[in-house]
């Protein structure tokens, strides 16, 4: 019985792989992008390139450089493309797809009791936040996302699987911040989670999410705990809206002792200098999220100041609360809005600097910047090609800035993700149209649960 | 003799009418967008309309309703779909698209330094100015624009006549601002292309457009009066940078009697109380450019306060100035930037009040009222088809919030000015490949002359 349980694991496996092999887009897995126009690595030592190629190999950047030659290979033509790393989102919450449009004249806390808070003790389910998820996924990728830090409220474990299950059907790199508590449900289902799920996954990241506040420590403590305990770092709303200085947000963290090196911090809107110098000291990370920053009216944040101070600070989308999922208008609201406010064209971040924080800077907020966030061989193949011979974006005049001020995601023509294709010229993979259906069905059964 | 050039020419102009004809999508003229999931009229008395139907007959809406017939029409089915008016921008330079992405590191007086000025007396003739213009305007259409302000610098007769081809080109409802100066070559050129060019066709309009600026009142006091015989406003830029106060953009204006009804004044972010109150007074028209104030670092106009004093306000891209040719992503920016400085979610404008400023609210800028800006029976069919079923939209939650802080360019479907399809089923009309062609070959000309 052992034995035939064993040959008819190891047959799945194998059928599993042979499957898995017939679905990639040619025999050997390697891909070669020639003759891009220009190849943004964001690896400083390699700088950008002009009509220079990029070969795919397996889940690797092979090489980037010159009149490459590639049998076998699977040919993109990059005449008139832009080659560059894939975003990292370094702040979202996927699911909200779903709430879309809920309490859009709401601030940060009249949005949650409307539209978030309600949903807890709600029967919402693993099919909804499948459905919220998987749709949120693509559209991401769409973008040019790659890696997603993906913060889930987890209201139940049904709920916290299906959002997992559609993350691990994206494809796309992700880290799953899965808020505890001191509830009984949840270490355990964490723990369950990790072992099942992200440790056998070479694109799973774990998080531990929690929400510092006064009224909240308890469960603080067990989330950081949770984190000491299974080395993830833990992730937080911090300083966002201009109420939560009032609930000693910071005094809570440094009591829990979760001020400490990998924590990532979302917002940090309303900081004092010696907030932002306590958060540097202990090495603390940003996720910066200037559009949901605009539509919750949280305020314009301190970025110029965090980079003052070498904080290690990357872009988020926010989903949900900033229904707008384009990365590249993310980026040029990282740069617009520091200059209204100052009228200072040369105030942090400049187009350059917004490029690497969606990027590179993102990357190294997570702790991955050895993997993913440029172009360097060796690295993890997470990138997208860029069209610019679009009429939103020709002509050619300094395209480093053109990404950052005239590119739309409908721009995007490829997204790679661990060398596998997750947009293919233009479209993302995937049953578009019944994954619309799936969400709006599960928005309609969501809604009847909301304060609105 | 006489008689023989009569019996030509009817021949070429009914043979242009029949010519004219064919091209037409259908015989009748006649197209029924059928069962809209959501009809935007913006028409008070009409209001928002779901499963709805809008018939076009030849240049204009015939009716907007439930369960109609038109039998011969072309049907778009607009199930899924959103039917609202084309946008207003009510204020961008469309040639600058050659001038994408200089000095994006520079406030307004930097990049007119680099990018701007030094075109003035150089060879750039009317070919560049078309290849820019023809750019533009099909980007311009793929993000919804049916009728365009373009300012234009006009900086030869040749440049301007080549504007103004474009223009005609694109098909678009548009107002030429044609920039006047003092110079002997100009009062007769404007003079000539309103008789022979705005005055002949349905969809040209005409304003004068002028700097005030203490070192330049001689070419305001020539404009103005070319403004007062042609019975056409003037079109300005107020108070735009920190450095125009200094200027007396005012005083020039007040002194040269330019403060009256009808005079478009774009940007206006560095205005005092007063000068606001005096703005109003006169009926001042403003146009205001969130995107191209983030990009140039000008500031956070006073928008709340200009609404207060009931002026008529509209929305611009900004061309050149702003890179962005979003109409989606100026509203939300709009919105966001005044959130975002007041940290107050109940700030003017709301998603609804951009939406409006973006449609009738130029309009009104414009004096245009009447014929555009809603979709009430009797006025030009200028209008969009958006499709709602999309990744970065569905599912339907609130979709007045949505089509401000979800929709992208590429969500618009139709585009139809003055009853005639600009864009169809996602494809803005007109060989693509070969306008970018035209203006990249242009940009490369131009770049020659620039302090860059």
């Amino acid at each position: 019985m052992e034995k035939r349980l064993f040959a008819l694991t190891l047959a799945l496996i194998l059928g599993s792989v042979f499957l898995v092999h017939l679905g990639r887009d040619n025999e050997t897995g390697r891909t070669l992008i020639r003759n891009a126009s220009m190849v943004l690595t964001m690896d400083s030592a390699l700088g950008t390139l002009e009509d220079a190629d990029v070969l795919i190999e397996g889940d690797h950047v092979a090489s980037v450089g010159k009149g490459m030659s590639a049998a076998g290979a699977k040919v993109i033509d990059g005449k008139g493309k832009i080659v560059m790393p894939g975003f990292v989102d370094l702040h979202t919450h996927l699911w909200q797809s779903l709430i879309r449009g809920c309490a859009t004249d709401k601030e940060l806390n009249g949005w949650l009791n409307g539209c978030v808070l309600p949903l807890r003790g709600s029967p919402v389910d693993g099919t909804d936040a499948y459905a919220g998820t998987r749709l949120s996924t693509l559209d991401s990728i769409s973008t040019g996302v790659t890696t997603v830090t993906d913060w889930s409220h987890a209201f139940n474990p049904d709920f916290a699987r299906g959002n997992l299950r559609a993350l691990t059907d994206s494809k796309q790199r992700f880290v799953f911040a899965f808020m505890a508590s001191a509830d009984s449900w949840v270490a355990p289902e964490v723990r369950r989670v990790k072992k099942d799920v992200i440790d056998r996954s070479p694109l799973a990241h774990l998080m531990i999410g929690t929400h510092p506040a006064s009224w909240n420590v308890a469960d603080v403590e067990a989330a950081e705990k949770l984190s000491e305990e299974l080395d993830v770092p833990l992730n937080v709303h911090l300083l966002e809206s201009k109420a939560d200085p009032a609930t000693d947000q910071m005094g809570v963290l440094r009591r829990a002792g979760a001020l400490r090196p990998g924590l990532l911090a979302n917002h940090v809107v309303h900081a004092t200098d010696a907030e932002l110098d306590e958060l540097a000291a202990h090495d603390v990370r940003i996720a910066h999220n200037p559009l949901s920053n605009m539509r919750l009216a949280s305020g314009v944040a301190r970025v110029p100041d965090m980079k003052a101070r070498n904080l290690r600070v990357g872009l988020g989308l926010d989903g949900g609360t900033n229904d707008t999922s384009d990365m590249f208008n993310d980026m040029r609201a990282a740069v617009g809005l520091q200059r209204a406010q100052s009228a200072d064209p040369a105030r942090y971040p400049t187009p350059a600097d917004v490029l690497r924080m969606a990027t590179l800077g993102g990357a190294e907020a997570l702790g991955l910047e050895k993997q993913i966030g440029s172009l360097t061989p060796g690295k993890k193949a997470d990138l997208q090609v860029i069209d610019a011979q679009a009429l939103n974006f020709a002509p050619k005049v300094d395209w480093t800035s053109q990404l950052v001020f005239n590119t739309q995601p409908v721009n995007v023509q490829w997204v790679f993700v661990n060398g596998v294709a997750l947009k293919k010229n233009g479209r993302a993979v995937g049953d578009t149209e019944r994954v619309i259906a799936d969400a709006q069905a599960a928005a309609d059964r969501v809604r009847k649960y909301l304060d609105r």
